[in-house]
């Protein structure tokens, strides 16, 4: 997955180990797994050359980054110029986000 | 690495089988390797899934993506608050990019 982080995402990350974003469309911090329990057990923080993007590598609770309940958000891959889905799901949202 | 594609570079990605991406601080259109050689045959792409982030897998000509040498752009890893290089130079970049 990809995600945003500001300051004190990284340093709550930092702080509790567990990985935090700052969503861009709830303008909040955003403890992943907050909601589905899917939380991501921070491994390694590897950070790029230009020094404005990191890798982290995480445990990751459940199986599945991706909110549409797959292991990753890149689930569909470029098949004969049409994206399609190339995972089977790890488990259905509409059981994990519930009303 | 982590860069930018607009939609030309997407289009000239696909149609040559090589990652071309957009240069935000040069404002043109990049194809990766053009002046150290070390370009990116793609292998595949993935879609995420609010489909704006693509994962490309690539063939890395020389073995080193990272413009400072290093297979990886991440080369730096985050060990005891610091972040320490972590990974082996692949070639110096005085040689590939000469004045």
């Amino acid at each position: 997955m990809l995600a945003y982080m500001n300051e004190e995402a990284w340093t709550k990350t930092v702080e509790t180990g567990l990985a935090h974003y700052w969503s861009r469309s709830r303008k909040k911090i955003w403890l992943k797994g907050e909601t589905s329990g899917h939380v991501q057990k921070v491994q390694a923080v590897y950070l790029d050359c230009d020094a404005d993007t990191l890798l982290i590598v995480v445990e990751q609770a459940g199986g599945a980054a991706c909110h549409e309940g797959y292991a990753s958000c890149f689930f569909r891959r470029l098949q004969d110029g049409v994206f399609t889905v190339a995972e089977e799901r790890v488990f259905d949202p509409k059981e994990v986000y519930k009303a």
